[in-house]
Protein backbone atom coordinates (compact mmCIF):
# COMPACT_ATOMS: atom_id res chain seq x y z
CA UNK A 1 0.00 0.00 0.00
CA UNK A 2 1.58 3.42 -0.57
CA UNK A 3 -0.01 7.09 0.81
CA UNK A 4 -0.63 9.24 -1.59
CA UNK A 5 2.41 11.96 -2.07
CA UNK A 6 0.71 14.47 -1.22
CA UNK A 7 0.85 13.87 2.63
CA UNK A 8 4.48 14.46 2.44
CA UNK A 9 3.92 17.85 0.69
CA UNK A 10 1.16 19.05 2.52
CA UNK A 11 2.88 18.87 6.03
CA UNK A 12 5.84 20.22 4.98
CA UNK A 13 3.63 23.19 3.76
CA UNK A 14 1.82 23.58 6.79
CA UNK A 15 4.97 23.66 8.74
CA UNK A 16 6.35 26.42 6.65
CA UNK A 17 3.71 28.05 6.97
CA UNK A 18 4.07 28.31 10.84
CA UNK A 19 7.05 30.62 10.26
CA UNK A 20 5.65 33.31 8.27
CA UNK A 21 2.57 34.03 10.44
CA UNK A 22 0.10 36.65 9.14
CA UNK A 23 0.98 36.37 5.41
CA UNK A 24 -0.67 34.56 3.11
CA UNK A 25 1.19 32.49 0.85
CA UNK A 26 0.78 31.67 -2.87
CA UNK A 27 0.69 27.77 -3.81
CA UNK A 28 2.94 28.63 -6.63
CA UNK A 29 5.56 29.97 -3.66
CA UNK A 30 4.79 27.49 -1.57
CA UNK A 31 5.44 24.40 -4.91
CA UNK A 32 8.76 26.80 -5.67
CA UNK A 33 9.96 26.26 -2.02
CA UNK A 34 10.95 22.32 -2.81
CA UNK A 35 10.66 22.58 -6.87
CA UNK A 36 6.96 20.87 -6.71
CA UNK A 37 4.62 21.06 -9.41
CA UNK A 38 2.69 23.52 -8.58
CA UNK A 39 -0.74 22.60 -10.31
CA UNK A 40 -0.72 19.40 -8.37
CA UNK A 41 0.43 21.24 -4.91
CA UNK A 42 -2.00 23.31 -5.46
CA UNK A 43 -4.40 20.54 -5.16
CA UNK A 44 -3.50 19.21 -2.66
CA UNK A 45 -3.48 22.67 -0.73
CA UNK A 46 -7.22 22.76 -1.66
CA UNK A 47 -7.67 19.72 0.08
CA UNK A 48 -6.42 21.18 2.82
CA UNK A 49 -8.85 24.07 2.68
CA UNK A 50 -11.84 22.07 2.41
CA UNK A 51 -11.06 20.21 5.79
CA UNK A 52 -10.86 23.62 7.67
CA UNK A 53 -6.81 23.29 8.16
CA UNK A 54 -5.39 25.65 5.86
CA UNK A 55 -7.52 28.96 4.63
CA UNK A 56 -7.21 30.49 1.33
CA UNK A 57 -7.81 34.53 -0.01
CA UNK A 58 -7.68 35.71 -3.43
CA UNK A 59 -6.08 39.09 -4.83
CA UNK A 60 -2.54 40.48 -5.19
CA UNK A 61 -2.10 39.94 -1.70
CA UNK A 62 -3.64 36.49 -1.10
CA UNK A 63 -2.53 32.98 -0.34
CA UNK A 64 -2.88 30.08 1.49
CA UNK A 65 -2.57 30.13 5.62
CA UNK A 66 -3.17 27.79 7.87
CA UNK A 67 -7.02 27.97 9.22
CA UNK A 68 -6.24 26.73 12.64
CA UNK A 69 -3.52 26.84 15.73
CA UNK A 70 -0.68 24.36 14.81
CA UNK A 71 -1.81 22.87 18.07
CA UNK A 72 -4.92 21.68 16.68
CA UNK A 73 -3.17 20.34 13.02
CA UNK A 74 -2.94 16.64 13.77
CA UNK A 75 -1.14 14.17 10.99
CA UNK A 76 -4.21 12.31 10.77
CA UNK A 77 -6.11 15.29 9.95
CA UNK A 78 -3.37 15.82 7.20
CA UNK A 79 -3.61 12.51 6.01
CA UNK A 80 -7.36 12.05 6.06
CA UNK A 81 -7.35 15.43 4.02
CA UNK A 82 -5.11 14.21 1.52
CA UNK A 83 -5.15 10.48 1.33
CA UNK A 84 -9.13 10.15 2.51
CA UNK A 85 -10.57 8.24 5.50
CA UNK A 86 -10.74 4.56 4.39
CA UNK A 87 -8.75 2.28 6.49
CA UNK A 88 -6.33 0.58 4.29
CA UNK A 89 -7.63 -2.70 4.95
CA UNK A 90 -11.05 -3.23 3.66
CA UNK A 91 -13.14 -6.02 4.77
CA UNK A 92 -15.06 -7.09 1.52
CA UNK A 93 -17.09 -10.17 3.17
CA UNK A 94 -16.17 -13.01 1.78
CA UNK A 95 -17.17 -14.79 4.79
CA UNK A 96 -20.59 -14.25 3.66
CA UNK A 97 -20.16 -16.25 0.24
CA UNK A 98 -19.22 -19.50 2.19
CA UNK A 99 -20.76 -22.27 2.16
CA UNK A 100 -21.31 -21.39 5.96
CA UNK A 101 -21.65 -17.83 5.72
CA UNK A 102 -24.99 -16.60 6.37
CA UNK A 103 -26.11 -13.37 4.20
CA UNK A 104 -28.39 -12.07 6.89
CA UNK A 105 -24.90 -10.76 8.66
CA UNK A 106 -23.04 -8.07 7.81
CA UNK A 107 -19.22 -9.33 8.42
CA UNK A 108 -17.64 -6.36 8.29
CA UNK A 109 -18.60 -6.02 12.05
CA UNK A 110 -18.41 -9.17 12.99
CA UNK A 111 -15.18 -10.81 11.06
CA UNK A 112 -12.77 -11.62 12.97
CA UNK A 113 -9.83 -11.73 10.26
CA UNK A 114 -11.60 -7.97 9.42
CA UNK A 115 -11.60 -6.83 13.67
CA UNK A 116 -7.86 -8.05 13.93
CA UNK A 117 -6.71 -5.74 11.01
CA UNK A 118 -8.68 -3.24 12.41
CA UNK A 119 -7.39 -3.17 15.64
CA UNK A 120 -3.42 -2.16 13.95
CA UNK A 121 -5.37 0.75 11.56
CA UNK A 122 -6.69 2.41 15.12
CA UNK A 123 -3.40 2.05 17.37
CA UNK A 124 -1.85 3.87 13.87
CA UNK A 125 -4.83 6.55 13.40
CA UNK A 126 -4.45 7.22 17.48
CA UNK A 127 -0.58 7.51 16.78
CA UNK A 128 -0.89 10.11 13.78
CA UNK A 129 -3.70 11.85 15.80
CA UNK A 130 -1.46 12.29 18.99
CA UNK A 131 1.24 14.26 16.89
CA UNK A 132 0.42 17.58 15.22
CA UNK A 133 2.34 20.44 12.87
CA UNK A 134 3.50 22.55 16.24
CA UNK A 135 5.33 19.18 17.34
CA UNK A 136 7.29 18.89 14.35
CA UNK A 137 7.90 22.24 14.22
CA UNK A 138 9.29 22.18 17.98
CA UNK A 139 11.23 19.00 17.18
CA UNK A 140 12.43 20.53 14.06
CA UNK A 141 13.44 24.07 15.76
CA UNK A 142 15.53 22.13 18.42
CA UNK A 143 17.81 19.80 15.93
CA UNK A 144 17.93 22.25 13.34
CA UNK A 145 17.83 26.08 14.92
CA UNK A 146 18.28 28.04 11.33
CA UNK A 147 16.47 26.24 9.67
CA UNK A 148 13.09 28.71 10.71
CA UNK A 149 14.59 31.82 9.72
CA UNK A 150 16.19 30.84 6.63
CA UNK A 151 12.74 29.45 5.23
CA UNK A 152 11.04 32.83 6.54
CA UNK A 153 13.76 34.67 4.96
CA UNK A 154 13.47 32.98 1.68
CA UNK A 155 9.46 33.38 1.48
CA UNK A 156 9.53 37.01 2.34
CA UNK A 157 12.33 37.26 -0.41
CA UNK A 158 10.10 36.32 -2.97
CA UNK A 159 8.73 38.79 -4.53
CA UNK A 160 5.81 37.39 -7.28
CA UNK B 1 -4.06 3.96 0.74
CA UNK B 2 -5.86 0.85 0.39
CA UNK B 3 -4.05 -2.42 0.75
CA UNK B 4 -4.15 -5.52 -1.58
CA UNK B 5 -7.53 -7.45 -0.94
CA UNK B 6 -5.40 -10.54 -1.40
CA UNK B 7 -4.20 -10.06 2.55
CA UNK B 8 -7.94 -10.78 3.41
CA UNK B 9 -8.30 -13.66 1.21
CA UNK B 10 -4.86 -14.60 2.28
CA UNK B 11 -5.66 -14.22 5.90
CA UNK B 12 -8.91 -16.51 5.66
CA UNK B 13 -7.41 -19.07 3.82
CA UNK B 14 -4.60 -19.62 6.47
CA UNK B 15 -7.49 -19.58 9.33
CA UNK B 16 -9.14 -22.48 7.25
CA UNK B 17 -6.25 -24.27 6.62
CA UNK B 18 -5.69 -24.71 10.71
CA UNK B 19 -9.04 -26.78 10.17
CA UNK B 20 -7.76 -29.60 8.15
CA UNK B 21 -4.45 -30.51 9.65
CA UNK B 22 -2.39 -32.33 7.34
CA UNK B 23 -4.15 -32.45 4.32
CA UNK B 24 -2.81 -30.47 1.36
CA UNK B 25 -5.92 -27.77 -0.12
CA UNK B 26 -5.89 -27.02 -3.48
CA UNK B 27 -6.06 -23.46 -4.75
CA UNK B 28 -9.03 -24.40 -6.74
CA UNK B 29 -10.83 -25.84 -3.55
CA UNK B 30 -9.52 -22.89 -1.65
CA UNK B 31 -10.89 -20.32 -3.79
CA UNK B 32 -14.27 -22.29 -4.05
CA UNK B 33 -14.64 -21.42 -0.59
CA UNK B 34 -15.36 -18.31 -1.17
CA UNK B 35 -16.36 -18.28 -4.66
CA UNK B 36 -12.78 -16.30 -5.32
CA UNK B 37 -11.15 -16.51 -8.49
CA UNK B 38 -8.89 -19.29 -8.40
CA UNK B 39 -5.99 -17.66 -10.84
CA UNK B 40 -5.84 -14.65 -8.39
CA UNK B 41 -6.35 -16.59 -5.56
CA UNK B 42 -3.14 -19.06 -6.27
CA UNK B 43 -0.83 -16.09 -7.18
CA UNK B 44 -1.64 -14.91 -3.36
CA UNK B 45 -1.23 -18.68 -2.48
CA UNK B 46 2.36 -18.80 -4.01
CA UNK B 47 3.31 -15.58 -2.21
CA UNK B 48 2.66 -16.79 0.45
CA UNK B 49 4.65 -19.89 -0.13
CA UNK B 50 7.54 -17.85 -1.31
CA UNK B 51 7.41 -16.41 2.39
CA UNK B 52 7.66 -19.61 3.88
CA UNK B 53 3.93 -19.19 5.65
CA UNK B 54 2.31 -21.89 3.14
CA UNK B 55 4.03 -24.97 1.38
CA UNK B 56 2.91 -26.45 -1.51
CA UNK B 57 2.72 -29.95 -2.71
CA UNK B 58 1.79 -31.29 -6.52
CA UNK B 59 0.17 -34.41 -7.96
CA UNK B 60 -2.74 -36.07 -6.98
CA UNK B 61 -2.79 -35.35 -3.65
CA UNK B 62 -1.09 -32.06 -3.80
CA UNK B 63 -2.07 -28.54 -2.48
CA UNK B 64 -1.10 -25.90 0.14
CA UNK B 65 -0.60 -26.23 3.90
CA UNK B 66 0.42 -23.68 6.29
CA UNK B 67 4.46 -24.41 6.33
CA UNK B 68 4.65 -23.34 10.18
CA UNK B 69 2.43 -23.63 13.28
CA UNK B 70 -0.12 -20.55 13.43
CA UNK B 71 0.80 -19.56 16.58
CA UNK B 72 4.59 -18.60 14.18
CA UNK B 73 2.44 -16.98 11.39
CA UNK B 74 1.51 -13.23 12.44
CA UNK B 75 -0.67 -10.97 10.50
CA UNK B 76 2.26 -9.00 9.55
CA UNK B 77 4.11 -11.52 8.16
CA UNK B 78 0.89 -12.21 5.77
CA UNK B 79 0.83 -8.23 5.15
CA UNK B 80 4.28 -7.91 4.11
CA UNK B 81 4.25 -11.75 1.98
CA UNK B 82 0.98 -10.48 -0.40
CA UNK B 83 1.24 -6.69 0.19
CA UNK B 84 5.07 -5.94 0.60
CA UNK B 85 7.43 -4.09 2.96
CA UNK B 86 7.25 -0.61 1.74
CA UNK B 87 6.07 1.91 4.64
CA UNK B 88 2.70 3.71 3.70
CA UNK B 89 4.47 6.89 3.60
CA UNK B 90 7.19 6.88 1.53
CA UNK B 91 9.86 10.59 1.99
CA UNK B 92 10.84 11.64 -1.34
CA UNK B 93 13.46 14.09 0.65
CA UNK B 94 11.79 17.03 -0.73
CA UNK B 95 13.78 18.82 2.23
CA UNK B 96 17.09 18.39 -0.21
CA UNK B 97 15.01 20.48 -3.11
CA UNK B 98 15.21 23.67 -0.46
CA UNK B 99 16.97 26.41 -0.80
CA UNK B 100 17.83 25.90 3.01
CA UNK B 101 18.70 22.18 1.95
CA UNK B 102 21.80 20.34 1.81
CA UNK B 103 22.34 18.01 -1.00
CA UNK B 104 24.52 15.53 1.02
CA UNK B 105 22.14 14.79 3.86
CA UNK B 106 19.99 11.30 3.69
CA UNK B 107 16.70 13.41 4.52
CA UNK B 108 15.38 9.54 4.97
CA UNK B 109 17.13 9.91 8.33
CA UNK B 110 16.83 13.14 9.50
CA UNK B 111 13.37 14.79 8.10
CA UNK B 112 11.03 15.64 10.90
CA UNK B 113 7.82 15.26 8.94
CA UNK B 114 9.40 11.79 8.04
CA UNK B 115 10.04 10.26 11.46
CA UNK B 116 6.82 11.63 12.41
CA UNK B 117 4.98 9.76 10.26
CA UNK B 118 7.70 6.15 10.15
CA UNK B 119 6.94 6.18 14.07
CA UNK B 120 2.93 5.76 13.49
CA UNK B 121 3.57 2.99 11.02
CA UNK B 122 5.77 1.27 13.40
CA UNK B 123 3.48 0.90 15.74
CA UNK B 124 0.86 -0.53 13.03
CA UNK B 125 3.42 -3.30 12.40
CA UNK B 126 4.00 -3.91 16.21
CA UNK B 127 0.35 -4.31 16.66
CA UNK B 128 0.07 -6.80 13.34
CA UNK B 129 3.31 -8.42 14.69
CA UNK B 130 1.57 -9.13 18.07
CA UNK B 131 -1.57 -11.17 16.42
CA UNK B 132 -1.11 -14.54 15.06
CA UNK B 133 -3.37 -16.98 12.83
CA UNK B 134 -3.36 -19.03 16.14
CA UNK B 135 -5.28 -15.97 17.66
CA UNK B 136 -7.60 -15.87 15.12
CA UNK B 137 -8.78 -19.36 15.10
CA UNK B 138 -9.15 -19.49 18.78
CA UNK B 139 -11.34 -16.29 18.29
CA UNK B 140 -13.26 -18.24 16.15
CA UNK B 141 -13.65 -20.84 17.72
CA UNK B 142 -14.68 -18.89 20.69
CA UNK B 143 -17.33 -16.34 19.32
CA UNK B 144 -18.95 -19.47 16.52
CA UNK B 145 -18.31 -22.34 17.97
CA UNK B 146 -19.25 -24.81 14.74
CA UNK B 147 -17.41 -22.71 12.21
CA UNK B 148 -14.16 -24.82 12.03
CA UNK B 149 -16.39 -28.07 12.13
CA UNK B 150 -18.54 -26.82 9.04
CA UNK B 151 -15.33 -25.37 7.30
CA UNK B 152 -13.50 -29.07 7.86
CA UNK B 153 -16.77 -30.94 6.54
CA UNK B 154 -16.92 -28.97 3.97
CA UNK B 155 -13.60 -29.14 2.25
CA UNK B 156 -13.12 -33.07 3.15
CA UNK B 157 -16.38 -33.24 1.07
CA UNK B 158 -14.90 -32.09 -1.82
CA UNK B 159 -13.65 -34.35 -4.07
CA UNK B 160 -12.63 -32.72 -7.08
Amino acid sequence: MKMNEGVEWALHSCVNLCWIPGRPVTAKKLAAFYELPTAYLNKQLQALTRAGIMSSTSGPKGGFQLARRPEEITLLDVVVAIDGPDDAFRCTEIAKDAPNGDPAVDYRKTCLVGSSMRRAELVYRRELAARTVADIVADVEQNFPETATSTRDWFVAQTS
